[in-house]
């Protein structure tokens, strides 16, 4: 059983030197690897190696199915910072912006092949393992077009937001778990408290995220406050104080929102805590974590070999940045 | 046996009425319903399935790797046409010109998210069909980027252009025949011997386009003669003519390059007989055709067997529209 600050260099070495991409063509090819080589925190492949450890040994199994799971997020990065026009990723240039549209566009598709081609090299279970991934990798996609519609409407339930949230982010973690557990050779029954575990540790993962780019600490997350609030991004604290808000509060918010700058940012936060979302969000990510653990204490292994997926877990919910 | 006639509609039904889009998210599904109700000749899952019948009945098999083939290749389309710019798909708008660029990246995306799906459906020969269709994937973008590339140069060569064609449009042909081959039941040699076939045919049908839309009858086309001129493409003939040109030809040559209208594409054409690529574009076709009717004839199976795939390639290479 191995730590993350153990799996981490045996995975980033494994992925960055033994990966497939050819030299030619160089305006396809190179655009992967400058995205893959500005890191990232590998948080799908390891905690598919982890998952993984809990039923056997790291093999090449568990190291394709990692890779895969790396590469069809990476290739999502691609496409969804062209949809959203991001300038920037991991403080460097986006792909798009990098190298133009086009380059964009291919190396995402190319790079979502590879996933495939890692993916096709997986034994075990193979057939099971890839209709996983095709059920999950039509969710990412899914969730990618919810959350561009929800930015034209005003009405999002939060029901309506935490499943695009789960099919965004949370379906991909859920299945690196439990590939994971399946090329571990783990029975259904683990493989799939696994996969609720890890997406309930999404879903609680995404709030905390929307949580702190309101109200974390600046100069701990290395950004300003509000990126989101700027954005008027349909997030849990906006939907859930749309909803909340007596019709005074309603009426102040929706004219914020029409408003820019340091002053929006403020009244929307003080806004927020009026209306309690704060308060609430950090409920939601209670009660998402809660439900995470009860799943990962269910999967029938005994407790000492879960430590490194529980200190995972406790350390992408915990966080304060 | 059955011929193409025959095997058009079985196809269309199965994979109109079969597909596996759900109806949510709208402008997700919206556009990949549209482009796949648009039609399209349908020549590499009808390809697919007569290889299988060279081999054994159709089953879920053939009809599950028609369907990924054709799918991959409309999502192919989807994403070709944002980076070409191109406003019209079999006469009607593209995907991104109706639906805008961010629907047509993740229609894309998804399309070949369950191109992949219908492929996992596949029970015989998985592995070795996963991996082809992977590898060819791979290739094909690498052809479009090749193709992107060309546009910035002129000094690409005719083994380059055969090369980027093979990529880009020919492999997939291949592939094509040889998973239907493979799902049938074929043996190796001649489940490669049909690969060939299919590439071999595949580059001669794309020589043939850049033929036709220079020298072709316009109103058969029923489109103007010269698109590839006017928009200076990299083809076949005009890789040739700048190879071959005399150095007063290739003045004159360059000079036309700079201007527009129906007066280049005539100065053009002129120049294009007088260097004589028109002739020699014919013979390569020839070449390609004979190399891929000479790799059908070495299929281990009565030649009657092979009538269907015979009058396939016959109608794509020897038609004037």
């Amino acid at each position: 059983m191995h730590s993350f600050a153990q799996l981490l260099p045996i995975f980033e070495e494994e992925f960055l030197n033994s990966l497939p991409f050819p030299v030619a063509p160089v305006s396809l090819y190179e655009p992967c690897s400058y995205l893959l080589g500005l890191g990232g925190k590998r948080v799908r492949p390891i905690a598919c190696l982890m998952s993984h450890e809990l039923f056997g040994e790291i093999d090449e199994d568990a190291k394709n199915a990692a890779k895969a799971i790396e590469l069809f997020h990476n290739f999502s990065l691609i496409h969804d910072d062209i949809m959203d026009k991001a300038p920037l990723r991991r403080g460097f240039p986006t792909v798009h912006a990098k190298y133009g549209l086009t380059s964009g566009i291919l190396s995402g598709d190319v790079m979502c092949i590879y996933a495939y081609h890692c993916l096709s090299l997986v034994h075990r279970s193979l057939p099971q393992v890839l209709q996983l991934f095709n059920k999950t990798a039509i969710e990412v996609c899914e969730g990618q077009q919810m959350d561009m519609d929800f930015e034209c409407r005003n009405d999002v339930s939060i029901e309506e937001y935490i499943h695009m949230i789960t099919l965004k982010t949370s379906v991909l973690l859920a299945t690196s778990m439990k590939i994971g557990a399946l090329t571990g050779g783990a029975t259904t029954g683990n493989a799939d408290k696994l996969y609720e575990f890890g997406k309930h540790v999404g879903i609680a993962f995404q709030l905390q995220d929307d949580y702190l780019d309101a109200f974390g600490d600046a100069q701990k997350l290395g950004k300003q406050n509000g990126g989101d609030i700027l954005a008027n991004k349909k997030t849990f604290l906006l939907i859930k104080a749309l909803e909340l808000a007596t019709d005074e509060q309603r009426t102040e918010l929706l004219y914020w929102l029409e408003q820019s700058g340091a002053e929006k940012v403020n009244a929307i936060l003080s806004l927020y805590r009026n209306i309690g979302v704060d308060v609430l969000c950090q409920h939601a990510v209670h009660h998402y974590s809660l439900l995470a653990f009860q799943y990962l204490e269910e999967v029938a292994v005994v407790s000492k070999r879960k430590e490194a997926l529980h200190e995972l877990a406790s350390y992408l919910l915990l966080r304060d940045k």
